[in-house]
């Protein structure tokens, strides 16, 4: 935990401070919070009361231990890219890349103008609580001469029954997520860093996605995606015994020192087969999911249990079947059935146009953040790429693995840990 | 104006209602707004103080005197498309249509589920200020057995220099304009009128765009759009002499009389050279357009002039040159300089990923309200596409032409006055 951090009571951290108190308050990652109001937020990314007009100067605190854009709740716009290191750029042109971007990353979730550009986008709002999450690629390792700090569980992914991904629309070196309220000011600091990285990386892809608008729901809810079902509910939360231990790595084992407090981000663009899905009866889609559309409750629970009613994957209904099918989301996706493998899920839904054959292009961004994909997504996602009655109705159509570096301290900068520990 | 209107202190109406009042409050035109709170919203779309917690259940009446999504502010979060009514439709099969999204708009806007469908993706929230604007682009007419009702002011607009129009992601029979400020509440409305459609009409292009998320700026300002650039300081006020005269349609020369309370839309997808426009410094850039990037004030003023300043096109700098040089947009766009056309523009910004070459596919869909575009956006265009120093950074790349029919009151349905007049 930061020190400007604090559990609020719906387990995540108050990171999000309302900037009125000056740009240099958390300058240092020991500065504390007096003068700064904590915005109460929950997983859901809603705040509880939301002050008037205080979306915009709404700022997480971009140092810390674990980069920000992880605890932290969903914002209501995502952009995700992925840059490629220039040939010739080397260790010496990566470092000096993030360097700059770390100077902007300061200068913007701060709600300041990144000083090399006068072209400023957001101009008339504040943060409107910006992060931005920096990943490596395992192709970074070689082109940058630090071939023998990639991390073994860097290796990539299998190949799952069904996969069908663009490698043009996935994988790269340089990974960044940029959440922030307002898309105007995502968009913007996607835009900065492009520049910052001009002459050294590419933009190889990006996307953009989105998750509820602060204050659209009346309380914090975990989110809903396209399908209409609400998703999420078995992340684990901070509160709960060996969180960090399923989050963030520690050095040991194969894991480099450099990673520790840091993670790996899995990503996967799924497109949702949403006509399909909508002539399903509702009832139907909850056989498949396993749980109820409206409030989420599992079909194990009886009438009047709720969204965190803990899943009886035993149970059964009046007629002898499983009440959970044998083929249902919740049961081939629970960590009881997967070793434990956990993973703190923080994804997006997208919706871009329409495709060729007139089928929405939408779906789920799907992030996940774990201490090992070896012992994550990759162990869980074989479960489900086969017996999973959901996975009729999705297709995984791109993605990728990154080594999310640990938090930035006040005067340093992302990924100093790998290139110079 | 309708009953539950009245003028804010920006100038446009407080049609956005709070929802806690129950969703028969806005039943009939004239019921009035006691136990309701309106929000203060500005131009730019942002509530000058929203309450904690109610953008979900801020409203917007749909019943009125005109649709709602025209005078109202700008949402977060906009979904445009266009549908095309099937072979064999004809007048029935319109009017049965009309009749389903006027039930579902009704029931949508007022945060209740759209009855046909269980399948409510967006359980949680409220309406989110949901607005449903309904167009008919000129082939509608034939289709529908209504030729003789199509307007002569719906001919195809004449073809600009440089126009790369295409016709896939354009035109169309039916448009629709759905503003929410949560993007699933919007992605969810569309959904609902394409199953209501089934049948009667197919989904023929569909996109989506953005402006302000409500409270990310301190105070309601005019948009900012993807260029960095302040966009609608001339848009005509609602209390300006002449205002309705210049948005909506009355019956008379050779506008039909079903039009009567009408406008017409324009859209434009207008893709901007991002790239080329921000290798530009901002001194290059304010002359292209003939205003200040920080603040919109115009060249043509002393320092600390403001946005709203009047351009002074016959100012000239120290060394005898004009402030706004001969092609920057402003002067070329002004309505002086083109017979008093004026539109009411509500564009918002798009962002889809990366073109081919890299370009970041981004820019304005331009939409503009106007009582007749061969005396708004004909005229007007014509000059920008020729003398406009700013159209060497935009494409135009699809649009459309729609008779934007007028409100609809309690018990009546969408496009009744041409159905049955």
């Amino acid at each position: 935990m930061n020190h400007d951090e604090a559990p609020d009571r719906g387990g995540f951290t108050r990171r999000a401070l309302l900037g009125t108190a000056g740009a240099g308050l958390l300058a240092g990652a020991g500065a504390g919070v007096a003068g700064a109001v904590a915005l109460d937020r929950g997983p859901g990314g809603t705040p509880a009361a939301a002050p008037g007009g205080a979306l915009g100067a709404a700022r997480v605190a971009f140092h810390g231990e674990h980069q920000a854009g992880i605890l932290d709740p969903q914002q209501a716009r995502v952009q995700l890219a992925a840059f490629d290191l220039a040939e010739g750029a080397g260790r010496d042109g990566l470092r000096a890349l993030l360097k700059r971007w770390t100077g902007a990353a300061e200068r913007l979730t701060a709600g300041e103008p990144a000083e090399e550009f006068e072209n400023q986008v957001a101009l008339d709002a504040g943060p409107c609580s910006l992060t931005l999450t920096v990943g490596f690629g395992a192709a970074l390792f070689d082109k940058a001469g630090l071939a023998d700090r990639r991390p073994a569980a860097l290796e990539p992914l299998p190949a799952f029954p069904a996969d069908a991904l663009d490698p043009a629309r996935g994988d790269g070196d340089l990974f960044v997520q940029i959440g922030a309220d307002d898309a105007l000011v995502a968009v913007h600091a996607l835009r900065v860093l492009q520049r910052l990285a001009a002459g050294t990386a590419a933009l190889r892809w990006q996307t953009a996605g989105f998750a509820r608008t602060p204050g659209a729901t009346a309380r914090p809810v975990t989110g809903r995606n396209l399908m209409g079902q609400i998703d999420g509910t078995n992340n684990p939360k901070p509160t709960e015994d060996g969180f960090a231990a399923k989050v963030f790595c520690a050095a040991g084992g194969d894991q480099p020192a450099w990673l520790a407090g840091g993670s790996y981000l899995v990503y996967r663009r799924i497109r949702m087969l949403l006509d399909s899905w909508e002539a399903l009866p509702v009832d139907r889609q909850e056989r498949v999911i396993g749980r109820r559309k409206a409030d989420g409750a599992p079909l194990s629970a009886p009438p009047g249990a709720a969204e965190h009613t803990p899943v009886d994957l035993a149970a059964q209904g009046p007629d002898g079947a499983l009440a959970i099918p044998a083929d249902a989301h919740v049961r081939v996706a629970a960590p009881a059935a997967n070793g434990g493998a956990a993973m703190l899920r923080r994804g997006f839904s997208y919706h871009d146009g329409l495709l060729p054959d007139g089928a929405p292009d939408a779906g789920l961004l799907f992030l996940a953040f774990q201490t090992d994909p070896r012992k994550g997504f990759t162990p869980v996602q074989r479960k489900l790429s086969r017996g999973d009655g959901l996975s009729r109705f999705l297709r995984h159509e791109a993605g990728g693995l990154y080594a999310v570096p640990p938090g930035v301290p006040a005067g340093g900068y992302l990924g100093q840990q790998l290139l110079e520990g």
